[in-house]
C-alpha cells in the first residue's frame, strides 16, 4: 500500500513468528519524527477565544500537506480499500481501514471516515449545519461495519479527536474492547455526544472549552506559553 | 496494607528482577471476579429516563459494599497513606494513592479523591449544588500531588467514571502521560468538564444521555435488553 508520503510493508517470519507491518513515512518532516519520540505532555484548556487568538492563526500559518487524503478522496490512491462511500460533496464520505490495522483480526479493528466535503478543520468548526454529514457518518458507518466486518455498532467506539493530527475532518471507529491510541478523555469525542451536542445549541463547539494534550516540543505549546496560557 | 476485603502484599525477588505487587480480595462477590475475566462489550446510550427507569432502581437493589470506602473516610483503614484531607462535611475530600500505585515511580502515577458526604452515587446526582465540593477536590487535589510529588496540574487526568465500579462518589487523578485503565473517552469524564457543564446547566447531569460500555454478562446490561434499549 503506497499513497503520497506513507506506505505500509509485510514481513512474513516463520510462521511460528509473529507477522510484522511497518508503516514507512518518507520523507518525513520534523512533526512526523515528533509524534513518536517520548515527551512530557501538558494539558491545555482551550477556550473559544484561545482558538480564534492563538490556535486557529497557527493552523492557518503551517503547511502541513494532506494531499494524501485528497489522494483517498479522488481515488488516485487506496482506492481498493474503500470499505464504504457516501458519494454526496456535501454530506458524503469515503469509509476505508486505518494504517494501523491489517485487517486480518477483529480485535484491533481500526478504521476511518474521511468527508468529501473540504475546510472543515476540526472539531471547532461544527455547527448544526453538519449535522446531517455526521448522522450520515455515524448511520452508514456502523452499517457498512457491520455488512463487511461482522462487528455491531454497540461495539464500536465512534469518536472524533480534538485535536486532530490532520486538518480536514475525520471519525475514528475503533473495536469498543481495543484500547486505541487516542481514545483516553483528552483526546476523544464520541461522535454522538457531538450530534447531541450541536443539536442543543448549533454553537456549541465555537464556545465551549476544550481540553487537550501537547507534546513539550510542540510549536503549539509554545504560543499558548507566549500568551500566559499554559 | 490491609482495608476490608482488599489487600496488597509486596515480593521483592533478586534486584535484577521487576518487584512484583499484588491485590488479594478476599472474600471476593461475583461481581469481582466479572470485572477481570476477559468479555465482550457493549455501547449503553443512557438516556435520563433511562438513568430513572433501569439503572437507577438497579443501583438501588443492590447490595455491593462500601465498607472500605467508609474505613477510609472514618481513618479506620489506610489513615497514614491519606496525602491531603479537607475535613468540611458537606465540601470536604480525602486524597488517597490508588492501590494500583505504589508510589515508587511517577510514571503511573493514580491518585482518588473520596468526598466525604455521602449519598452522592455518582455524575448522575451531582447538580449545580456540588460545585463548591467539586472544586476543591480540582483545586486542592492539584495542589496537594505538586506539593508532596512535584507533578503539576496540567501534567494530571483528573475525571470521573460512568458507570463508577462503586457508588459513592469519587475523582481519579491520573498522570497524562500513563494510559490508565479506564481513561478512555467511553467512560471518562474530565471534572474540568463536569465543573463547566453544571455551570452552564445545573440539571445538566440529569438530563443528558450519557455512554458507557457493559461486559455481556453484567445484570445492569440485561436490564437495558429486558427494556429494548440495548
Amino acid at each position: 500500500m503506497s499513497n503520497d508520503i506513507y506506505s505500509t510493508y509485510h514481513l512474513y517470519p516463520p510462521p511460528q513468528l509473529s507477522e510484522i507491518k511497518t508503516t514507512v513515512v518518507y520523507p518525513a518532516t520534523e512533526k512526523h519524527l515528533q509524534k513518536y519520540l517520548r515527551q512530557e505532555v501538558y494539558l491545555i484548556r482551550e477556550t473559544g477565544e484561545d482558538y480564534k487568538n492563538i490556535t486557529l492563526p497557527f493552523i492557518q500559518s503551517q503547511s502541513f500537506s494532506i494531499q494524501w487524503v485528497y489522494n483517498i478522496l479522488e481515488k488516485t490512491a487506496e482506492a481498493d480499500r474503500i470499505i464504504h462511500e457516501n458519494p454526496d460533496s456535501s454530506n458524503g464520505f469515503i469509509l476505508i481501514p486505518d494504517f494501523k490495522w491489517n485487517q486480518k483480526q477483529l480485535d484491533d479493528l481500526y478504521l476511518i471516515a474521511i468527508c468529501h466535503r473540504r475546510g472543515i478543520k476540526s472539531l471547532r468548526d461544527l455547527t448544526a449545519e453538519h449535522l446531517p454529514l455526521l448522522r450520515n457518518i455515524l448511520q452508514e458507518g456502523k452499517e457498512a461495519i457491520l455488512k463487511r466486518f461482522g462487528v455491531a455498532g454497540s461495539q464500536l467506539r465512534i469518536y472524533l479527536h480534538y485535536q486532530p493530527s490532520y486538518f480536514h475532518l475525520h471519525v475514528h471507529f475503533t473495536a469498543l474492547s481495543y484500547d486505541a491510541p487516542g481514545c483516553s478523555v483528552e483526546r476523544a469525542h464520541l461522535l454522538s455526544d457531538v450530534i447531541d451536542n450541536l443539536e442543543l445549541d448549533p454553537q456549541y463547539y465555537q464556545k465551549r472549552t476544550l481540553t487537550f494534550a501537547l507534546r513539550a516540543d510542540e510549536a503549539l505549546l509554545k504560543k499558548f506559553q507566549e500568551a500566559g496560557k499554559a
